[in-house]
């Protein structure tokens, strides 16, 4: 099965059964129906239907080298600039369906996917690493077209620098066993989103680990045995898509992974018990220029859809003449003339690497990972201040369907809408910014890429900056 | 009854099963015991309780220069600096038990009360003016210990310079008509909060107005016949204090009022149709010194709370020693102590006022006023951002009682802390700066006292610059 | 005379004889021996040279359409992607030579006349306008690559909205006669940067004049009768480039100029006594984007220049493995990287307009422009905590060519210069950010495109918004 | 010699014939006369005029405990709030002669003494430590108005964390011998202000350090044996006060300060090779507060002094209208109300200490030592963004003498001044904010009490955060 449909979709993740937890129950029957779950799969599955929709499936999918049928875009590795021009409108287009609120779109994955394989050679050679598990597991996800999240992180337990894990029974997931079938995990990895409404899990070992045992990369199935799925409270408040115009639908669900005792099995493990690999591979890869690649596509998409509901707010409100208000607007204008400036600057200085990729320019990438965290934040901020006593004066769809309606739709108006047209546009502001789920949006990107303090200090060392000290060292030499 | 008693206050309130919508229906029963409503009346039964507390009464009490009864200090006309550092003590150990989030504690509207009151002498002899109703509706308000809510604020509907409103029905709540019982009230004020679940309301013109039509000040009981509250969305999500530990106490809910006809009887009127003074009566009495300076108390209290909630997380997952945890958390210290500092700076410079109070400086508490609003927003984003993804790693309270606990308590633990401990502290972290009721506290401090560029421009303008205009001017005639 | 060298450009200056005050005194002698201009004709006269050095003529110059000699790039209309490459390369080449401290160099004035020029059909058929003179006054200054400078600002006397200049003698230069050789202008106009250094004044009514009198354009020769350059105090402090390595070189004085009763012939007339042409022209023609994209260029470098003092200093005093340094170092990185994207993105998106130009996209060189003041004004501030106590040690170049050369080579050494070179790049750092000619650029960058505000305000409303607007109304119509 | 005059400070100093290296050159004749030292020394003969001025002298003066006599005022150890009041007012007054630019007045220094001497029972009985020697000196330096500086700081080589001292010769200032008369030193510190102006030197190991022979404390006269002073470039232009209104009188020239085998007396030592005793003495004495209290207090009137102009610039060209002018302003208002805040709290808050002195509370002044170099920065900003282009029209006295006068008379005119005044106003602003003397003004509030990064390290540590954290632990065990 190639590129899938959203009911492709929706039925295989139905018949997983993953091992899912939730409100200290384990989530019994099809998941599609569970409400936490509902509006993300619906959502997603929508997603893979773009796949074969006429108009755009030239764009969302493309010829597989290997079958010649079509597969998702989100796989494609990229020779030409044309290439990468198609990878960053396929993903687009995705994320305009969703307001670029699905941080977890399966592009996403696909991306890291394709790009680790793209640089299987690095592991050529080295002790327990296994470049073809790779490279096969790639092409099957491409042509399956299976769905992915993945774990990196290890249990936020201390953070002081001094801190070495030394627990009897494993905290952070941990290689205890090898058997003839696998590697046997146990431990704990944060946090999957969209954990168990996906084909495979992804698992890798995050930077600047110590111990062998941490050492490690492989994909699981999600409802491999042992495997759990425990949720954190899910912000889904109700079903009312005029209530809840994005968390109804966009929810993805964080999740802790426990592994008990998971055998791996081999053909499944792409490297283990290699230090110097682990430490490396992420970055001599090229995961970060194309992962980074589709992050700011989708980035680019949501600030859009925030500009939008800012201006919104300004025409309906009337508020357009003061200068504060064009400052505040301004401030969203120039973030996503920005962000979409450096998506430009990295395709336009994109250049074939040693993988034979044609791999955008990393550093605009970097810059805009290292900011939009910050300026995420501010723009959401400048909703709310817009949106002013209007953020709160939000009655519910109810009322609009009482007889109290008469009230709302006078007291309510506004100088372009009634009061429940009015009142919808701030309820999405509202949920956009201020629900649960608006401020999982804001912590997700700010933590999206890493720590911004880390972000930086990387960006500083890989950034080149010989040539403007030579300019310096040059000029102090000149005669004036 | 003078100083009243948390069971009191219960009673009083259920007796007047006010005409409160709440999503789509109108609330029936007590309201004490309603999910929305429950928290936030059982937390302030608290505060009146406290009245009768005997380490703290003399304190929270002092004695009617009417009747000689203990009555309550947020309703003393203070007249020396002893005098109001009670008032600023009181007010703190109200703020204590509810981490300065109760915003409406009783306090807040006695305070307004007691400053108009006392300035009632500006009313004196103005047409429509009735100072006499104002003083005596303060002692009755002080001698029966009644609570207060207030609503200034008109609809949003288009907040252009040049709009007029012109509907044929008003839309704002305007003065139809005067009969023998009294002014007839129609049309709507935005936002009550609390409205409901006080005794009384207070309403008022807000600053600007051009209709005498809009032009009043009175109070009317919450149960008045035409008077409804519509209330917002409701933030309570569950009672378990454990997963909501703030949102389950001190929801305050924010209603909009709609006056249909509401005949308001004229002993109750302070003043109508002068237009003069309803522009000019807040800011020539003594209720902006009082009421910021209660504000200010208050606010001290949220940052100590804040303070600690930060620097609990810090110790929790053990990152004191990066610097740039240390320079946020060093953030919050400083807007403590600067808060504080304001607040001493205000009272050292209290001065007897032409009411015979004991005023305190206006300009440091303006400016506490103009800077907290950003401060505030600042400090909750830098508890999201210590707190990073354990903010999003949050099971409930039902995880932990059910099979999985072993996990949780395991793997969710941290450097000085068991699983669940910790989830409960960050929780209380969640709850505070990103669930809906931490953002509604967020939008809350930001226009609790207006649009902040209205408050930078009135402070620009009250603030005497004439002494260094002066250094300059004879520093520049000085010779070298 | 087509493309002039260095040496012709002198001559031509010094035989101009321009009528400038300078400290009280007016100028005699050769200018380009003046102390206080003999820096920047030297440096400026570079930029001529390079014209004719061989291995970048042919990037400095193009073919003349008319006469087939080899003319200024900067006068290049440009037609196609190509030309505009050209141009920006041609910027970035002069720019280098000077760490884009010459604000005013030669090809920021003649891509003004281009546009100008291009853009001269608006003026067609319309009342007192002459877009023939306007062309083929363009078409000589390419020939004889003459040089500018240009006033468009009035002076700075009340800037309350309801001022109207009403002085029985005009203050703002104003057309006070008409007679047969041409207009007769009195009055001042502000900052003529480099004033009396070009052959030419260009001068312009500035937007949002009222009178007809204040609206015109033309140009006149430095030396036309009646016409004053009174310089403000020079900072140049001394002639040592060591000790004012950009200040010895790059001071651009600016003037204010005075018109006693100037008569402008009438083919040098562009435009005059008509308002809407004087208060539109600028903004219908091609001036904006041509001349934004020729500052953003210079600035660019600029950037560069500024990135490579900082990353000198933080490796002179072997700073670079503090977290807030990397962070502070990373802030340039970020700007430059963010500045180049802009021009990146604008060329990307260049079309062909209505004068038939290849013209790059306006709006994020508008973002460039509202952003670089703020950035530009931070980036300083970093390079002076970067510096810290080595901005505040600094002897000059007599001391280290005294007896106590020996202390200051030991005493002022660093991890990798000995005291004289570690001294002569803080006086860099020094000139740059914080003498009086540091300074001075800062203010430039600040202003130079008109107060920050009001750009704001321009790029808020010349913004097409629509396309977003839609989005959300397209989302909120959607069903979940 | 108690309470000196300006006469006898300048015969004093004249006196001296310190060893002062400026510009490749050795000071020789009056000192007070040299065109870099004039200005300076004669604002500080002012200031012990002022002692015996008949209006303030009893708030400049009190009577010594030893002698009767009239001695400063910043000699005084405060034994209560009187006193402590006493001594902001007396700084204040100090500090109101000169807009708060002299940042080493005298009573910077002789606070410093005094704590150090309040605090000598710390030294008691340990190692090579004298407490009699600082108690004699300071009694001394009372008795006989002894003006200081001090240098801490070592040469600036190399910044990194594992850099430790290596050369043959040292750098920094090393004690390479002991012998009868005294310790011997050798090598360089950093930056004495007002080197070579003062009667002694006051020489201190920084924090930090690990070797004992850099582990001192002893104060000499300026004109010892072996102690070289260099100057930095000087900052004065020029004697005019019209032009230089700032830099002409209040220049504090900084110097390098050489020791070549400098014989420190014995009773001039405080301390010498005790490691302990060097890196603690100055946290544990009382030097923090007090001198804290003492810049505050100078601080305060600095930002009158910056608000004064302020507000001069923006009547004087009309624009108080403007919303973000108002901000601006208010900005700076809230900036003095936040430093007299902090002020008054830590007043309000002091206590007698372990030394028997009425101690202000240190965590205020901490907030605004951490605050104010940041603060300062962007209030000098604000001043030039005020001025504007005026900030750059800038001609001089000279040009108001010559016969072009009667053009700036007119065409610099504002709306309330004539050109020279307005002219007069803006260079006094250029002259604070954007003269190399101005932003030395900058750089020297940023780094006066050490990297505010390490600030912001002490504060934290410092300040007392138990109560908060209490605070939420009893909340988390509260029932709701």
């Amino acid at each position: 099965m190639p590129a899938i449909t959203g009911k492709d979709y929706i039925l295989r993740i139905n018949q997983l059964k993953a091992n899912i937890w939730h409100e200290g129950k384990k989530i019994i029957g099809n998941i599609s129906e569970h409400p936490t779950y509902k509006g993300a799969i619906k959502s997603q599955a929508m997603l893979y239907d773009l796949q074969h929709q006429e108009d755009v499936k030239d764009l969302m999918t493309y010829f597989s080298p290997q079958t010649g049928d079509r597969v998702g875009t989100s796989f494609l590795q990229p020779k030409t600039k044309e290439d990468l021009t198609k990878r960053r409108k396929m993903t687009m287009e995705w994320a305009k369906t969703n307001g670029g609120m699905l941080g977890r779109s399966p592009d996403y994955m696909n991306t890291v996917l394709m790009s680790f394989a793209a640089s299987a050679s690095i592991l050529e050679g080295k002790e327990n690493c296994f470049p073809e598990n790779l490279v096969h597991f790639y092409e099957q996800a491409r042509e399956q077209d299976l769905s992915f999240t993945h774990t990196f992180i290890n249990p936020q337990v201390n953070r002081s620098q001094l801190y070495f894990e030394d627990a009897e029974e494993p905290i952070s997931a941990t290689i205890i066993d090898k058997n003839k079938e696998g590697l046997v995990v146990k431990g704990a990895k944060l946090l999957a989103t969209q954990g168990g409404m996906t084909d495979e899990l992804l698992v890798l070992s995050p930077g600047g680990i110590t111990s062998k045992a941490n050492a490690f990369a492989f994909s699981v199935p999600s409802d491999i045995n042992g495997l759990k799925f425990i949720t954190r409270e899910s912000f889904v408040n109700g079903e009312s898509s005029f209530n809840y115009p994005l968390s109804s639908r966009f929810e993805e669900i964080d999740t802790i992974v426990v592994f008990d005792d998971v055998v791996v099995p081999w053909e499944r493990v792409f490297f283990y018990d290699n230090l110097e690999v682990a430490n490396s591979f992420k970055n001599q890869s090229a995961f970060l220029p194309f992962t980074l690649h589709q992050v700011v596509c989708r980035q680019v998409v949501k600030t859009k859809f925030l500009l939008g509901v800012a201006q919104s707010i300004v025409d309906t409100i009337n508020i357009s003449e003061y200068q504060h208000i064009q400052e505040k607007v301004t401030e969203i204008i120039v973030a996503l003339e920005t962000m979409e400036a450096l998506l430009t600057k990295a395709e336009w200085n994109a250049s074939i690497d040693e993988f034979g990729l044609m791999r955008p320019e990393l550093a605009p990438l970097q810059v805009a990972s290292c900011t939009y965290p910050t300026v995420y934040s501010k723009l959401t901020e400048i909703i709310q201040i817009l949106g002013s006593s209007g953020m709160i004066s939000i009655p519910t769809e109810k009322d609009f369907n009482s007889e109290i309606r008469g009230d709302l739709t006078k007291y309510l108006q506004s100088a372009t809408k009634d009061g429940k047209e009015r009142v919808q546009l701030f309820r999405l502001a509202w949920d956009l910014t201020m629900s649960a789920f608006g401020t999982r949006q804001t912590q997700y990107e700010r933590f999206f890429f890493g720590h911004p303090i880390r972000l930086t200090s990387e960006l500083y060392h890989s950034y080149d900056k010989t040539e403007y000290i030579n300019l310096i060292h040059k000029f102090l030499k000149s005669k004036g």
